[in-house]
């Protein structure tokens, strides 16, 4: 429920009447976040110890700090940021609280939080309740040590492995990142609407908008979305978030959209976010990224300028610069017509304090923090949620899961084997199992700033090891994939995180072919933070288990799995290519892009979005409309049944796609507009209901408006994009 | 010199009489091409035999026939083409004379008409003057041929070597492009500026517009481009090819623009190309392409809608289809407003036939023909544009020319080794030389339409024998690349054309390999019709000639290569990349994309555009600038002193590019404003002067206006986009 009248009005009075104190230099300083690095410590008695810089930044108060405590345990966190909040307090003019700030896109980005499965993983459960309960736990962890808003979801539509944070974000598909994104949003603002309730935290969506579609993959490169596209596939999660989930905050993207920056861009940032949406949270930079309008982006001439530009978008706080937003004081001395933009920014960030409850309630209550951190409770939802995102892309006749496996000798093998493999394995196989167990060479050099790939000749030495060590199995599970160091984030000084090739890098294939051979059942667990072109392990391998970016327990899951104490139900939230050369691969792109095949290579993905096995086999029969001809504005029921022929007691994720058979512009092959994860008995049947509301009919045609265009569609339900059952409905005027 | 008002007073007057004598059916008719495959034959003593279908159809006129004669020598054609024409004028009521049109990318396409090579070839020449010659020729064979139009040339920017028809474009870049199309133009049209003088042809530029950026490479996949990247670098070819070059005809492009396909656009064909840029020639479907906007692109709802859209969008004539404009004289009774639309593209046909001379003299005088088609001065003209198209893009040690080669056995290995290629070795180095001659193994199984590459296991004896062979010369010339097979159009019905991957297939890499460890010379000739990832052949060789895809002689021109009697001075038309995955690669990305390297692959292409070296060696120096600072609308000077310091006479490509350092929109990293190509002999400095033009500095800025800004530019003056000399200059208001 949003804020009352009366709440509203009384909040804005205590803003301006703040505002209205303030000199110019204070009004700046509540828009501007530093990170705790610039000197923000404490000694080792856990007393603040602040640099000089830092105090004199902190007269003037702040929006906020970013990292707080990060390597603190969640006690001496919350100490740590009530002494730090306590400070400012009490040594600012006007004692403005300040936000602290973290990331939290898979876990509080600090010192003894749970570690979850990356946003990739959440999305490959299918199940926003389960995410919901994730990010639930992220913003009461995150609260308890003292924080208050983080950087966190991202809305981004990930449709280019070659992007190195492409596990940050959800999905390539439109429908399923918002379900997410909307799942996270509420989650870690604890369902809030109005006014916070000191439990849970902000959430800041970013990167808006388009950052996923940056040229070539390449983190910094420009941003080409044709207008269509972006309101149609890209703009609807960050819609969502703010108007469904009421996001209390949006970052802008590091890109352009069309050779205007981002960061510059007064019709994405004010005229469609507020003006448009109703968006009544702040905004913020990316890192440094109002300063680099100019010497970045070259679309400022002037440090000075590429300030006033940030400001003249909408952005209210700028992340971490000293040459943009520190240069409006004097800026505005000059052109005293800024201080009114600077005013509304004021007023979005202390508004936002005010709804944090931060003026009532500074302080972290500390006596609540044992015992409620990284919980038991929030381990098993850790490891539920890996359980749940784990996809079984294959399963030759039967290889999963392993029969009397208790009495085999299991190799655990190859380069993406963890520490804790074996734990988890003997965890749930008991101590009597034979294990062989051989991690054969490392990917990568490990370098954090420019990775190499080891060389074959100084790796092939533990290639014949590993191969040595799997024929002493009667089973081998190889952990391939990419390790943290072949798929990472970029960064803008130093640091490369993209990659042109996703085939799997070193000796991976060349092992996949030679423990093969031995003639052996082979399972290949999938380790990965980009999808990869998985060809040879997809001919080589009897059974694959893609498990993405597990949480610190991920193997435990994995071992469930591979002896059937758990059933597979994750499904894929991207499609799965031969080549990078076949990009785009998205499914949902316009139908005519898939008329024509590569010679060579043909036209299939190597497993289609949405796919994934089970143990079980699911039946889909008696797709039934409620009907097959509707009125533009009205809805329709559309239900299935769905019967679970196997012998396993598991989930399934029935899925709901749309085709628009003809429409004023070129319409999409099939786009995902429902979906639900269910769990039958063997043996058992139930009817799923969709309802198709006009919204899930509705894009944006030739005269650029946003509507349900008549005409004939075709309805598909099924357990992949690529198959299901069909049926025909109508729209009519 | 365009038309005079008394001139085009007197078309208008009677194009407006025939018009008014016109049936429906006659006038729909004038909107009509078929195929001369439809029926339109010759009996053994060449008399002409048409279908009952076709003449029906000519029994109401028709507005062109495609490729009459096109099996036919040059005399013959003439003939027949008379006859036929003839046949229309004879047997039709109003007797209106008929077109008759071919493809000519890289020659007449039919018998016995000189083959140069393609425009990729032409492109590499950096010449235009040489490529109008070249296209003056061909106007002149078609035109002998009795033919008047051409669906060529290809005005589409080419930035995805993936697309089986890059190489019939001209270029990644738009200024190359635009040279290029203009002298197509002029030259096909005989520098036609007002009435056709019955020597040469009309041309038809296509695909409008943005035909090259189909995504994936795919042919008739979706366009997505955005507005600005559209005016600023897609349309300044198609821009020239009306304004400057006049064409007569523009081809719509098969796919869409953003979801809104080119074929339905009335913005495109009619506001911006009538409207703006008063174009007065016709506009053509591809073909089939107005029916396909129903049953293909799925944006008419029934075939009569697609008829109607393509109607209202401008489309003149409708190529081939029976189910799209043969539904407009039905309809028009139905729709009687819809005639006004029909008489203005009949106006624009009669219009184009009058300009022809078709009314005045539709015959072709056949004496003319033999003797003047594919003669000694055609064939030596394309050994020229051949000469000047051969990019040397490696040459370590100075391995070519090779010293001596009378006196060495010459080793010709490989798979790209053409009937004719000993022939040619032997007609420049003389009957004494000895060499080894070896195929090796072809590269596909050359399947017209779904072709594959011929497997490692059956190519591999062939592999030995081409080793084998290599070791019994004292030089060995590899000609690898990809056959005609490995990158062609992609049809619509059936057949494949375009490639996920660009790596070179089969045995290639294998056999540069293994030929280089013999310790002998390795020279590699390139052969293709895309860009190839040839980081392996780059490793290896000592020397790589690079000769895209030249004429029928082509091998002549490589032998005087080897041996010095012609010095390269072809330069890269397009990036060479190491990898399909660093797409997009072109040069003139927005300075924003070079930021990020790839991990594992760094950022740099493997030749950068505009990249060719020479047997002599250029310096420059003394970059002078007539004013360093100018305002926004003058123009200046800048000039550069280029010198021989290298031993042989050479040509070379004087490049001018720009970089605007600041805009209101990012701007593109670097681009190519001018070139020159000249020759020094040795020892011999000039200095080369390019006038900098306010259209050149124009871009289209965040307000969407095209104009120059104000502010700090860097002039570069070099070899290729990736050297030169320096110098600044500002733009003042």
């Amino acid at each position: 429920m949003p804020l009352s009248e009366q709440k509203e009005a009384e909040i804005d009075l205590k803003v301006e009447s703040l505002l209205s104190q303030m000199t110019l230099e204070e009004k700046v300083a509540q828009m501007r976040i530093f990170h705790a690095s610039l000197g923000v410590e404490h000694s080792e008695d856990s007393k603040l110890v602040l640099s000089d810089v830092v105090k004199q930044k902190l007269a003037l108060g702040i929006a906020g700090i970013k990292n707080p405590g990060e390597f603190l345990s969640p006690e001496q966190a919350s100490l740590h940021n009530n002494q730090l909040q306590k400070y400012i307090i009490e040594n600012s003019r006007l004692g403005i609280p300040a936000m602290f700030i973290t990331e939290a896109y898979n876990g509080v980005d600090a010192t003894g939080t749970t570690r979850f499965g990356r946003p990739m993983n959440m999305a490959a459960t299918w199940n926003p309740n389960l995410v919901k309960r994730v990010w639930d736990t992220i913003g009461r962890e995150a609260r308890l040590r003292g924080l208050h808003m983080c950087h966190s979801p991202e809305a981004d539509i990930m449709r280019d492995p070659r992007f190195g944070r492409m596990s940050e974000g959800y999905s390539e598909d439109t429908f399923l990142t918002t379900q997410m994104v909307v799942a996270a949003v509420t989650g870690v603002q604890g369902d809030f609407t109005g006014l916070m309730d000191g439990t849970h935290i902000g959430a800041v969506t970013k990167h808006f908008a388009g950052y996923g579609q940056v040229e070539g993959g390449r983190n910094f490169a420009s941003i080409q979305i044709s207008e269509r596209t972006l309101k149609d596939e890209i703009l609807p999660p960050f819609k969502a978030a703010v108007q469904q989930a009421h996001t209390l905050g949006i970052m802008a993207s590091h890109g352009d959209l069309n050779g205007i920056a981002s960061h510059g861009n007064r019709a994405l940032l004010t005229d469609l976010l507020r003006d448009e949406w109703g968006f009544q949270g702040y905004t913020v930079s990316d890192s440094n990224d109002i300063a680099r309008l100019h010497y970045f982006m070259g679309v400022a001439e002037t440090p000075d300028d590429a300030a006033l530009m940030g400001l003249n978008a909408g952005l209210d706080i700028d992340l971490y610069a000293e040459d943009a937003y520190a240069y409006l004081p004097r800026l505005a001395k000059g052109k005293p017509d800024i201080i009114a933009q600077i005013d509304e920014a004021v007023r979005h960030v202390l508004r936002t304090k005010f709804i944090l409850g931060l003026f009532d309630n500074p302080y972290i209550d500390v006596s609540k923090v044992p015992g409620n951190v990284r919980t038991p409770a929030s381990l098993a939802l850790a490891h539920e949620a890996d359980l749940e995102s784990i996809i079984l892309l294959k399963n030759d006749r039967h290889t999963l899961p392993l029969k009397h496996a208790e009495k085999a000798t299991i190799a655990l093998i190859g380069p993406l084997l963890g520490d804790q493999t074996e734990l988890h394995f003997r965890k749930v196989l008991g101590d009597k199992v034979a294990f062989v167990i051989e991690q054969g060479f490392e990917l990568t050099d490990q370098n954090k700033y420019e990775p190499k790939v080891l060389p074959d000749e100084v790796n092939r030495a533990g290639l014949e090891r590993a191969v040595d060590a799997a024929s002493q199995g009667d089973v081998v599970l190889l952990f391939l994939g990419g390790d943290e160091y072949t798929s990472k984030e970029a960064y803008f000084a130093r640091g490369l995180g993209d990659r042109a090739s996703i085939q799997p890098v070193g000796l991976q294939n060349e092992l996949v072919r030679r423990v093969k051979a031995l003639g052996k059942p082979v399972i290949v667990v999938l380790k990965h933070r980009r999808t990869l072109a998985i060809t040879e392990f997809a001919e080589h391998a009897d059974a694959i288990l893609d498990t993405w970016d597990l949480s610190e327990q991920g193997d435990l899951a994995v071992a469930k799995m591979v002896v059937g104490q758990a059933v597979p139900s994750g499904k894929l939230p991207v499609t799965v290519p031969k080549h990078i050369g076949q990009l785009p691969f998205h499914y949902s792109q316009k139908n005519i892009n898939f008329k024509k095949a590569y010679m060579f290579m043909g036209g299939d993905p190597l497993y289609p979005f949405g796919f994934g096995l089970s143990y079980a086999d699911f039946e889909y029969s008696e797709l039934v409309l409620s009907s097959s001809q509707v009125k533009a504005g009205e809805s329709f029921e559309a239900s299935v049944m769905v019967t679970n022929t196997g012998d396993y007691t598991a989930k399934e994720v029935v899925q709901l796609y749309i085709q628009d058979m003809i429409g004023s512009v070129i319409r999409p092959a099939n786009e995902l507009k429902g979906f639900e994860k269910i769990e039958l008995k063997p043996g058992e049947s139930r009817r799923v209901s969709f309802t198709v509301t006009p919204d899930l009919l509705a894009f944006t045609g030739k005269d650029n408006v946003t509507k349900v265009e008549p005409g004939d569609f075709r309805l598909q339900v099924g357990t992949s994009s690529a198959s299901g059952v069909f049926a025909q409905f109508k729209v009519v005027e």
